[in-house]
């Protein structure tokens, strides 16, 4: 048995597809941001970053750094244990506290990312609700099916933000069987949203419990940053709001937020919370600043959506193929990872814009794409900048232009004007 | 469907077996470790810690907290995205390139937990070695079992640390079957230690791929910290070694080394590794400059060694029934969970001693225990300190005494005058 030989074949296979991936080795400057230094086997050069999901720049912040230094000082390092052997420190009750407010629920409860939050809370779920069905959004995140294949329970896929798909799916069953309702708020890579609050009012007609991912909306979305259930006034509606640290909010590490016996249910089962060590206090120091910030400042939200719309306008006043998105999400289509690719590596070597390529299978084949991420600290000569070098490109490697894409994809490519410039989020 | 009441009977389960559990809320203090405070109702109060997995207490060395401090000065809290979109930044690529050179492997691959290193690799071992049998120690921990598991590859069990058993199991198979032997080197509850050469004998009998669980034992056994691997001259003969940031190097992550395709497979395919933020620059950055002082200083291992061993001769002294290990762990048999429970809040409410009872499933029924983990800052007044309070403890609730278990576990049980004091985990 040659085992090299295998793991070569299966590199082998990604290269074919031009699915490879070669990772960017940067270094953000602190102060800076978005402008980084790119490390490259020929030495250093500046770029700006177009792709961090560091959305608000709160990982810059000087109240979440302060936090941050104040607690190496304070504790040191790590925590030096799992939450039950002596790994529960005063931040990690306080993070929990805070987050519970922020979602106003009883509780809340930490883990080491917000992969391992929906891997573990999805499939203890299925386990502590015997016989219970899964219905999935088609689009959700890996992570969340990865929890549902685990927990091996009957899972049954209905069509992206298809309500009507998912009432169909939810009459099949009586009463009596245990349902729950698992879907996104903000869907990454098209940045469309869901009804969350007609998925609610499905959800009490047939009697299901409601699941909602809100990894990219919050510390963006709602006046305190509690995401798009907040916004919409569905908070109280949703059974559990999962989210992450690592986003709006800038740390890392994920949470869920819910009922004390809920929260209380997950913690004494979830293996994926139980044997794992906890998140550093250094991290949870850093993540309660940063919640507490955006709790009461409302600058970050709304710079963050107006760059985002502006953005967005200028990229369709250049005929370029912009996704027509509800927030902040900026998706160009390419439509061949190849090319897909290619355009990335010009954009990096020629323009020191730092963009990677969006490939299969993260979307589909066919709508390959980058994805740019405006956020409130991208200024005016950077988004030109962004937007002339694409501009040069596009030309130069004959990819489809936004007229053309929107015969393709009507309705779904952005033109100019139609953006309302200047809308908050939190409205 | 009343779904709060299904999460309420799941408690009610774990309460009448008692195995509710109940976090205890603490705040190391930086420089005076183990010594930290315990945050109750009733207000604060002073504890020694003696279940903290921080064994060298590297999580409070200056030179990790001085480049943490100076990480986020450079760049800043989280890395605002996975590996591949702008979450790979210099603070990784340099880690890496330091695991990899510790454990004398070509690459080496970051995660955001050991929990996660060990499901995603072995799930994803599975599928890239399509048709491939896993051998897994009886006594692996449930993060080995859940990536075998979400594997879905056929498994088989092997007597914890039996030779004969594993090379029995491994006969039933032809030669072109692709074979997996996943093991631990210190198996973390008992304190043991696996014949990991013996192991790889039958590895190269059997031409099967080999997998080690390290995390128990990095930074604290070879010459430079690598491990047991290094200690036994075993490294170059197994294929994966698998271990954390968060124990002897007193951070958080976890990670893995191997060739150079491996790595790179492992990178490309695993869902639980491309899906997730990155660690934080911060975390990185502190496990460099561990990772660092313990490849070049012995001082902590010795000490560590020594402390270990001076305990178990003081328990044993002392008639207390604690386990013969060869390790630094230092389990103390019980054998109730809740008297267990009763002694450990005993312990900490009466005489300021955290430790945390061991309860099933953790270990199996009527093997309750204590768990120690005795580090090189515990000292002499403290150890005092701890034996006496469990004489009185264990006279006051009349559990079984040392020699009595010695009838029960003829060998498992330590007595006096049996530990080699001084002797190095390097050697």
């Amino acid at each position: 048995m040659d085992y090299q030989g295998k793991f070569g074949e299966a590199l082998e296979a990604l290269t074919i597809e031009g699915r490879y991936r070669v990772f960017a080795d940067i270094l953000r400057r602190r102060g800076d941001f978005p402008c980084a230094v790119h490390h490259t086997p020929e030495g250093t050069k500046p770029i700006t970053v177009w792709c961090s999901n560091d959305y608000l720049g709160m990982g810059q912040h000087p109240s979440v750094l302060a936090a941050m230094h104040e607690a190496i000082d304070t504790v040191g390092a790590g925590s030096g244990g799992t939450r039950n052997i002596s790994g529960t420190t005063h931040y990690h009750v306080e993070l929990e506290r805070e987050l519970a407010s922020l979602h106003g629920k009883e509780a809340a409860l930490l883990f080491t990312s917000g992969y391992v939050s929906n891997d573990a809370t999805l499939s203890t779920l299925v386990k502590i609700l015997k016989g219970a069905v899964i219905f999935s959004d088609e689009k959700n995140h890996n992570s969340m099916i990865e929890g549902i294949r685990h927990g091996g329970g009957p899972k049954r896929v209905w069509r992206h933000n298809d309500l009507e798909h998912l009432e169909t799916l939810l009459q099949e069953y009586d009463n009596d069987t245990p349902k729950i309702i698992a879907f996104e708020s903000v869907y990454s890579m098209d940045g469309d949203i869901a009804p969350i609050n007609e998925i609610c009012d499905l959800a009490e007609k047939y009697n299901a419990f409601t699941y909602i991912d809100e990894v990219h909306a919050v510390g963006m979305y709602g006046d305190h940053g509690a995401g798009v259930c907040e916004r919409d006034n569905a908070m109280h509606r949703i059974d559990i709001i999962e989210a992450t640290l690592a986003k709006g909010f800038g740390l890392m590490g994920g949470y869920i937020a819910s009922t004390a016996k809920v929260i209380d249910a997950i913690r004494s089962y979830a293996p994926g919370f139980i044997f794992s060590t906890s998140l550093a206090p250094v991290i949870c120091a850093g993540a309660i600043a940063s919640v507490r910030h955006l709790k009461q400042s409302n600058v970050e939200r709304e710079k963050h959506q107006l760059n985002a719309a502006l953005l967005k306008e200028r990229l369709a006043l250049e005929n370029l193929p912009v996704m027509h998105t509800p927030s902040h999400i900026v998706p160009v289509l390419v439509g061949d990872p190849v090319q897909c690719k290619q355009l990335t590596d010009q954009l990096l070597d020629r323009f020191g814009i730092y963009v990677q390529p969006i490939n299969y299978p993260t979307v589909s084949r066919g709508t390959e794409r980058i994805r740019l991420t405006p956020g409130p600290l991208h200024n005016e000569a950077q988004m030109e900048h962004l937007v002339k070098s694409l501009r040069t490109l596009w030309n130069e490697m004959g990819l489809r232009n936004g007229y053309d894409w929107c015969q393709l994809w009507r309705g779904r490519i952005a033109v100019a004007g139609q953006f309302e410039l200047g809308v908050a989020a939190g409205g």
